[in-house]
């Protein structure tokens, strides 16, 4: 295991914060620029620092770059190769500036694009969704509680269900984004600085729409990567549901879907196997992005002020889980996009058995019943058609009329897809509604396009 | 341990979930008025209803109601008493609604109610750290990094890092608030309903902004609860942070406050101890908050929709959170305002040691010296001067200039207050920075009082 | 939410650490005798509080004791009544003695008997898994991979992997006790005491096998709680995944099980539902298992040494995950045992399909093919059978030949009972394995019924 | 952030899983063995299988291994090659075995040789904390409880405290690999294979104790890894705790440690400063521990049998804490050989203040005053000492007679040094038990190095 390279290295984070490297050379340039302009330096020392930082970049971009692990981090390589370059404007680059609020800066501009990645992904899931739906609008299904058949619903209403819940995740990021959106350089170690910045000029330069407010908090404040894990988590969840569904569907029980051969793979011994691996490898990261999550807050915890080395350790889980998040994301738009919806299977086991009995009882209820009377009586009903293998259909008018008068012939009139139908309400599942709410979501997806 | 019981009541809920009972009665009312305005059930119906169920809250609050833990949770304590009290109408209470929702809806109601309470205790704490801020306007202490006395600043500064902390915990909970407050009644079970239900009346009775989108997501989603535990549990590091800034400053070591006595506690064994218990715990039950968090999280993880009745393990994590967290704001609260802060103490920490070394580099820089070579300097004298046992005013002028020729007499000029006066930047320390960071975080807590 | 009060015992510990009163007069009483026999008080003085804490404890479990919250917990609960019973030798009861060491002995004595009872539940649901196997000796059923029917295996041999996973946790939990069966009395604060006191004497007294062998560690000590959590946390992940089988087995579409009245439960508005509530209780306390596990060890991460007030933080989540194990423990084996098995569903599963395929590349390596080659034409195969809708015993030798002359007729006598038998290997599921499994278990819960 | 990369080896483990080369060619070799030994496959087949790995295994460690990502795995990769290299025999080589097993054997394997390395690493911290604990044999300093000075203890007794917590660690590690000490191969996928294999040929080859006793749990089966995270993570919890210790002592608040240049680095902008940055980043480096902890433990809750590829997500956890946790060992065992005590300091802190005040009290004790009056009386006068600013030894003893006639010029004769030699009881600080203590220790010590 190489102990002795492990530790030598104990302090370097070079292997993971060069990650950082376009953020950390668009921050100092735009602090060069800042220093010249109030007159700190020179604007030959600020041109000088400018232009060899665009060296800096185009080296590493082109793999040229000379790095250092002896230098530990990815600001001394940057700042060291930029002294080779260009010589003694280099040092002076440092000026009213210290690591603390340098890689402050930095981390905030990676979370930001980030989470502006993340929002596109979801949107792209958001839409295969939506065109899931729309292209199966009338498919009926069970609906599950407890992974009981209960009520027949609309495919294309439960598509939806997960586009509320992506849509929410959306809406959580971009709060997250504002939250990061503050630019902390001039903040120095801990105290400010002595000169006489211009710390909105660095913030428009970079984009930030906001400047920090206190400099203490400003090095210490790591509460933008928890907002960020937070959602991500969330997200997370939401996709470890829709995993978990897939492969359920994906089963010889359920058989609701068939899975794109590129979204399954084959067994090393099995041959006939098709298993939902990328639904499954979904489903598993989920412990990876939690545990990335509570490592950040159990880092944090207890921490005085200001900053502390301990906060070195935000970067690794943050750069796993932004990865693991993007990844996922993408994946399941095509999972969804390219999945085969079995429809014949979903309506068939969708009238089978005694999803219906609810709307027995609400029947009676239209007739005037108490509902909790009519939930007993719907109740024995279903019992004891279950135990006469009999379907409700199958059933005669005579039985029911033991339970009550109030049964007439009409009483067969309730199908599938008249429950559907009768469940039109907002947020239900009719026809009406699922198409409604389509609709929304396709104006609302295109909105965003526009406005992003 | 009583393992018969225990097992016995496994799926009962009782003795937690009757903290819901207010919930539970006003959106029951609110769900009645809503059938008796429809005509789905008879205006008398709905009126006995609501009658009834005043009466059941008023037993309930004289505790005079008859639990009967075997109904295993509140809603059906609730309805069957309702049942004894009014009869028949009773029975119709349940038409075009399903625990699903119904439980949904009482757990948004709690959390909006715990939310607001939480930035109700946020708002005192942050006037309190405003409060001491202002109290000592003028106090120099150490400001540390890594627990390395780094440079001066204010006491007031360094209070007022945390507002900004709480101050972003305020606008997160509102976030979270704002995804609770979406009423999910009249979604079912999990696919709406075939009654003529008019969600919004009941959304405008209970005082929610929004409906529900879709039922399916509705009866599922757990959302909001995390939006709650994340915010919780980043406001609990927060106040763990302040909780170790308290112990270690109420240290033999530091003493740079004195907690006040409400908020120490004496040993069983040893006379002359002064514990900072309370801040011990709220730093302590950090850890209780983290595990709720994950809690609802794992439980959450993988579920197929739609209501599955894992979901019940929502509610203890929960009120613990809920407890905990109101509990130690206000705690916090108290005893920022009641602790002494022994302001000589601070200062004489301050002027020990070689805080001022940055300064010196920043003198050189202002004299055109580039920033590296200027820190190499200060970095050798504070080295030379601590092997003497010297402060730097001890040190005379030519072992200064033995390093540079650049220094002179003004270096004596450096101390302690200049240091902190010229970090005149937006969020630096300097005096007036930290004044007018005061007046603004006032009118801040005074405008959050006039529109709540 | 009641603020006032929920502040004002905000280090109150009574409400839930009375819960030690037994450990705790237990423990006192043992000092007290020692403290008598090596002369450090008087023996008049040990008999009178070794009675007074007989009355103390009758009282509390008569329900007579006057508990006094403005006391804080239980220790100066009993300490004070005991003083109004005995008067004056109460006084002398904490000499040699220190609330930190008391604290940890209560507590340790509290986990070794909860583990006790662990490892008791434990027996009787593995008792329950062999019983299960032992009714269906025979019953074939789908093996699952990635939730696709992979192979067939045996009903009984299923069961005997959770006997496995159970028997683990046995262990794991008899070296967490055996690593809480350590004395931490005659600690004192931290350092030890000044009295000639005898702590072998406490701990045989107290059936305690070591005595703790640094005091600053002894009263700083929590990793037995650790030890439990984590044993704890294993073991509601096996129930986890044993209930999800069960949820997932009583689904209509996989219909294997069927639970016992007991163990469902119906819907409030959909009469038909047999919902596997305790199933998915058990599988959602799982959260709350996890949650206590890392909320502990959120709150001792970073504690400087000695005792700090966080920990008194250790209990409630110790009581709450002692009370969801045993009860989820003591539930599933009421689940294992009362369910009904529906073998002709899961003979039927097995038989579908083509979980026979690797029994077909194997027929081909029995006969010299390499197994990659084999493993090719037996995908192959499977592939061309599916597309014809056909099974493999109707497919024609001919059709075989196609892909193999290797193929012969009796390629027609593998079947799922032969393929079941064929894996007649240590641990394999064939028939006589798993008889000799059972059989194995059962010796092994009979030799522990008779050495506890 | 290269999404489109991202998402292509979204089921690819390569990267990460080609680090269990050496463990995967050790297997496939003894497989090969056991085939032959058999007859499964010739005697020829199974040479030229051996050697054929031995050329991979020298290939990948001279870094000429043609490395194929799109084969996903190192399984793949190391088959294929072989194919390459020995042609048809290497068809045969996947004869009765299966992926499943195939990488659980591997993992295995994996976590028993990390196990052992981290026993080793212990076995040096522990060592260096007992050096540490001899260097010092007399130094007193303040014991700590509430991070309140409580009583004077020696140093070498805190250092023996940590030896006590890493003693526990080393066993729990152990026992962590007596639980990975179990071969699976002979699983195959899920149901054992139709060959005589000889499973405890296999396991003797590759040095196993024991094989599986039951083929689904042993593809299922993780619990060996959440044993390793779990002694893991509370090996960090030690760790963060010395980690927190070392820092604070390190401050100029405490000033009882200098550690050594190593150790420490300095501040990009503060030239003063000697911050302690390795015991930082490793009681940060606690998060990620937890956070893998948490996280396999959320991939595993509720995965039906038998293997599901959600268990893909063991390893780069895995990786991640073995590589963390044997670092972190080590740097701990250098800080703590290499750290200066300064003794002085640690002394005055001890004599400072009223850390007497319990000896006050036990004095009085022995005069025959019952406990609790003594404490009473010791907190008055240490109350009166403190509000005059006299130490106990300047307050004339008219002033101790005022509070008890029972205070002698003896009172004077409690000191720092006889309060710590008073306590003389096993597990206590005097110094006779310290040395006595660390003679344990080196015996110990001593004897695992004989008997590793």
């Amino acid at each position: 295991m190489g102990l002795r390279e492990v530790v030598s290295d104990y302090t370097v984070s070079l292997h993971y914060d060069r990650r950082l490297y376009r953020q950390d050379i668009a921050g100092s340039a735009a602090h060069a620029r800042m220093l010249a302009k109030q007159g700190i330096i020179s604007e030959a020392d600020g041109d000088a620092i400018v232009n060899g930082l665009n060296l800096v970049q185009r080296e590493i971009e082109e793999g040229k770059f000379p790095w250092m692990p002896e230098l530990e981090d990815i600001h001394m390589n940057i700042e060291r190769r930029l002294h080779e370059l260009i010589g003694e404007p280099a040092l002076r680059l440092h000026t009213a500036r210290s690591r603390n609020d340098q890689v402050a800066l930095d981390v905030r501009m990676f979370v930001k694009e980030a989470i502006t990645e993340a929002i596109g992904a979801l949107h792209a899931l958001r839409s295969a969704l939506v065109c899931a739906a729309e292209a199966n609008p009338d498919s009926a299904m069970p609906g599950y509680t407890h992974l009981q058949r209960a009520q027949p619903v609309l495919f294309a209403h439960h598509m939806l269900a997960y586009y509320e819940m992506f849509s929410r995740d959306a809406e959580r990021f971009s709060q997250a984004f504002a939250r990061a959106d503050v630019m902390p350089l001039g903040s120095g170690a801990l105290a400010g600085l002595p000169y006489p910045i211009d710390r909105r000029f660095v913030a428009d330069q970079l984009g930030f729409s906001r400047i920090s407010a206190n400099s203490m908090d400003a090095v210490s404040d790591r509460d933008f990567l928890l907002d960020f894990h937070s959602a991500a988590a969330i997200c997370a969840m939401h996709l470890s549901r829709l995993g978990e569904e897939l492969i359920l569907w994906s089963s010889d029980e359920f058989g609701f879907v068939r899975l794109a051969d590129a979204h399954t793979t084959g067994s090393s011994i099995m041959p006939q196997k098709r298993n939902p691996d990328f639904a499954e490898i979904a489903r598993g990261k989920t412990g990876r992005v939690y545990g990335s999550l509570i490592g950040l807050f159990t880092t944090l915890k207890g921490l005085p002020l200001t900053y502390n080395r301990d906060m070195q350790e935000d970067k690794e889980g943050l750069f796993d889980t932004v990865d693991t998040l993007l990844a996922t994301l993408k994946i399941f738009s095509d999972m969804v996009a390219d999945m085969q919806i079995r429809r014949e299977r979903m309506a068939a086991a969708a009238s089978e058995g005694y999803l219906l009995a609810t709307d027995l009882a609400d029947y009676l209820v239209a007739k005037g019943m108490p509902f909790r009377e009519a939930y007993r009586i719907a109740a024995a009903l279903s019992e004891e058609a279950g135990r006469r293998g009999l379907g409700f259909h199958s059933l005669p008018i005579s039985d029911y009329k033991r339970y009550s008068p109030l049964f007439e012939a009409d009483v067969y009139g309730i199908t599938v897809d008249r429950s559907i139908s009768l469940r039109d309400v907002p947020g239900g599942t009719a026809h009406g509604r699922a198409l409604a709410a389509i609709g929304a979501a396709k104006r609302q997806l295109e909105a965003e396009d526009e406005s992003p």
